[in-house]
């Protein structure tokens, strides 16, 4: 079986690799379309998950149930279904708490190609199949559906953790992939005014398209400083961080309002410390909420946001910007992420 | 100074009145454009509130300051400004709670055309003009701002009250005025498939524009029996009261699914108690909240909501059917909310 | 193997079963200490669950496991354990969203003596080992930690769905062992003043000791009216049910405040509708919710629990007023709860 | 009129004021027992709101009403009386919004001994009597009640705003007298076990008697190796901040399960930045919320904090170590402070 892995830090290829084995709740499954993340540049390009060996990437897409263990009730050979990033263990006392994306310690849902096999292989491997596993749609695109995988959760995320509501004032820092969710799943907040940050004519022409108001570029001064004069001195409600460093903290900070709540959901890959402004922050009592998180993983989850997609309030198409046919095509799809072309938001492989 | 009184029960009329008194923290108003409701079609021909004798009737609209008191700071003379239904005592321990419109005892923040004369008036007074104005925006027609006196705040309130999350189906039984806008507030908290419960031609139209994904009609059988058919059993996450009488809560809590929320908004008018079934209750362990609520008042919601509308995310202009012209236009306004011809959702007089 | 039945309805009775199956991931547990519950004779004596052949009853115990299944890894044979009366499919769509009790349909995860074999055997089976058993801590005594299986949870799960916070004034109707840990309860959820209603000397007693501030007895009058009258008209801000019937809802209601909650934790055992009174619901807009709710289950939430009594905040002992020994008291044991005598709290089975 | 003021950076006396003027909502208010904080310390010694020249200081107090204001309707002279140290605009957006300590400005509920004269003075106004006074029970020992004014609300919002739940393991970090009131707070919230980090013996002893089941000395080591070391390298699920510097949190963040809150209500005096460290907070995906904030002011917060204490669930005299008689005894009150003897929690000047 052909599995495109991370040979070592630094370098990717093609392996062959045994047709992983069922657990008896688990299911194998062959790919109908992938998606590569910037997180497996990161893995291998950064060794931002340490040294792996032929460790399978991918942690996107939608395939075929081609066997299920003998204790899966509601997935069987043949179905086609979206395969979340995160696949959490359901039974632990993180998952009952609330946060299964921590099943087992910080991070512990995050399983493909981290501390398994990911999905980039003819046939791969999903813990927990009907905890873990959603139909695909009649009449879905496999391309568009496998944004639920990843984009879709991760950007949408944000916003909850943002708790954003009505007629909120909302700064979204970052238009790649996860950002434009991140401003789309704001609009189905129902914010009111809402900046997006960023610079790349696409994106911001797709920002747009997906609900934000104004556009502010990095390249004009201070992030901060333009909300800061556009509000009056006010700030905005919430700010959500969806690219940028560790230093994009203080400036998310220094614009909002007391009250309001800073959301991260970008992979922060280096900086030995996320620095608060102390004097901004209202020297310890300004109510400025900092919050973060892992995307929710599992079944329930991917239904959820599935319905937004099938009942026509979210278009995820207008992510996709390339659309690569062949299952070999992984490793030019992969390549796309890491040159990132003025052109790519995101690509799509059908395998 | 005229204004348009309730006289007695089932008697409107106008009437000559002095001009109100201004206190040192209130406002005098002269309108530009108001809305009759149907509470006051409920006041005057149901007797809803008791016995009134020349109350002025009216509680929705948009008009100019001609007075304030002398601690009012942030509005003077000559502001054009929008004027919620709902005018709290912030600094009531009520309002402090988070309950404003429950100032001073259960549904005190209702005050205009209840405890006090209403906006349908060459001058009326509003208290606590900085907390409860709020400036029209520029470029905003005074009528359709009228909806933000009342139509969007309650029926977006029973979307907040209902918890509504990404993906949740909802139904809304009801689509009047406060229904469309609780159709056009769960399409704007992300919900998934939209169920509106209705019959009438226009209403269904422009419930489909603001995001209703399916129309139930009751002629077609019980609405949980629909609910239930369509949805395999399963029911729904949340569901929306905002038209029907007390005994459309059994209805209700049949279609939700347990950790479900029933939210209602609905004016009830007349019978001794609403019914909740017992089996499909859980048999009282069944987590199926149920909710209602007064919409919030003052200035800080309503700018909220602006933001909705001047941001371009909701188009209260659907909900207008009829566009009159002259402060003496009331009268035909609301004896045409009386009479509800097939053809109205909601008049709006410009003065 | 013995085990403690519910014949038909109406008739209890021992029997031989075989030793059941062991799943994958579940566990077989011998019992070390056992309780009844009330329910056990709501479903012996009024059928509330329907109509049953040789069910075994019971589901509150503590016991040591004697097998587990090759896919639990954090238990093992010898382990002394506290057993949940809810043991949830954790992996199901209900518990993803938060409702773990209801999976797979309402009420769901009530398994124990009504869908499947009680805990009154001499070997029983739990599902889901590491997602639903508790280590018991050392030093704790297991008729004490049985009141961590149903009794603690459902009495402490009325104050969270009550919300209660900081100063509350609280009524719980109902000093049963529910009644009574809802009160214990809402007084480590630092409530203010807290009405306790009931008359048995004995549960008044230990209501005082768990935190109860006043003793309101029926026999003096209607418990609203006693409320309303002891706060000058006000109302208290939640209100807590633990005890009655469908009718004790409308007499809650009247005494709540806008912006309370109304919380059931009672079994509504007859009656076809809830009733809650239109007018004192403020026609529909007093923002007063009602809510209701099984407990939780699972490992999770024991072992929060757990941490309340080791802790040295929760003692359950206080419940407890008879202590039999000998796994063959189970009958006298649930006869008690049957016959209640004057000085009946909760009886404990040491087996 | 005698005023004990902060002449300067620097420099506290006595000077000579004329008696303050009473707005229509205000009350002037004569000192019964006043209390100096921590704050005034960092006021006048270390400039941390800025230059001042003859501020009177002051912001925890009980006094007798002397005069109010027309508009006032629910105090008259003679009223005994609490006064929070936060007493907001309630008519402001902010307030209206939830976060009335933030009016017109972040911290503007801040007014006492901060932007207008404070309450050592022969006579002290109070801004908006209605919304901000709360009568003193009878009974109550005013030298006790003055801790409502500052430290129980304080300390007890650090637990709401790390949203302790049933069982939550929690460590406050300073036990000096609003760390304290976190760890009485947090054992009113039910947590399970409780870590109180400090190492004086008085303060020790009073940590242990409002509920603290272990006491962590930061001179055996840091803080977070002892408890991870004492959890199993788990962490805990709330750490609430109470005393330390900047630099306190990049040590509370590696102690924090996922999902865990970092909760702080410590005055930050000096520092550029707060430091949280990228790796432990799950490189921006650990979902370990970072929370911090004001107290809440107002009316409505000190009668619910003050059923705490005539329900017995609290006793505030704990915190009290020296009482002092007579009104010119402020002064040795703020020196004692500043001095810090070895047996002081908190000085009490009855007037």
């Amino acid at each position: 079986m052909k599995a495109f892995v991370m040979k070592k830090i630094g370098e990717v290829g093609w392996v062959d690799k045994p047709v992983p084995e069922c657990g008896p709740m688990d299911a194998l499954v062959k790919p109908i379309a992938l998606a590569p993340c910037t997180s497996d540049i990161h893995t291998v390009w950064e060794g931002a998950v340490g040294e792996r060996t032929d460790l399978t990437l991918g942690h996107e897409g939608v395939g075929e149930v081609v066997e299920v263990g003998n204790l899966v009730n509601d997935f069987k050979p043949g179905d086609k279904v979206i395969i979340p990033a995160i696949t959490p263990d359901w039974n632990s006392v993180e998952a009952q708490a609330g946060f299964g994306m921590h099943s087992h310690g910080m991070l512990g849902g995050w399983k493909f190609s981290n501390i398994k096999d990911g999905v980039f292989a003819e046939i791969f491997h999903v813990n927990d199949a009907d905890g873990n596993l959603a139909l695909l749609p009649e009449g879905l695109d496999p391309g568009d559906a496998c944004m639920l995988s990843d984009m879709i959760p991760t950007g949408f995320q944000a916003n909850e953790l943002a708790q954003i509501g009505y007629g909120d004032s909302v700064v979204v820092i970052g238009i790649g992939p996860v950002g434009l969710m991140a401003v789309a799943g704001a609009a189905l907040k129902g914010c009111g005014r809402l900046f997006a940050v960023g610079t790349r004519p696409d994106c911001v022409r797709v920002a747009k398209a997906y609900g934000a108001t104004d556009i502010i570029s990095y390249k004009d001064g201070s992030i901060d400083s333009q909300i800061l004069e556009i509000t009056g001195g006010v700030g905005v409600d919430k700010v959500i961080i969806a690219g940028g460093t560790v230093d994009t903290f203080a400036e998310a900070i220094r614009m909002l309002k007391p009250g309001g709540v800073l959301s991260n959901v970008n992979y922060l890959g280096s900086g030995e410390f996320i620095k608060i402004p102390r004097e901004e922050w209202g020297v310890g009592m300004g109510h400025k909420q900092i919050v973060c998180g892992l995307m929710q993983g599992g079944r329930h989850r991917v239904e959820k946001l599935t319905q937004l997609v099938v009942n026509g309030r979210l278009d995820p198409s207008k992510l996709i910007t390339h659309r690569l046919q062949g299952f070999d095509k992984i490793e030019d799809a992969i390549l796309l992420m890491k040159d990132k072309p003025a052109d790519l938001i995101k690509p799509i492989v059908y395998c």
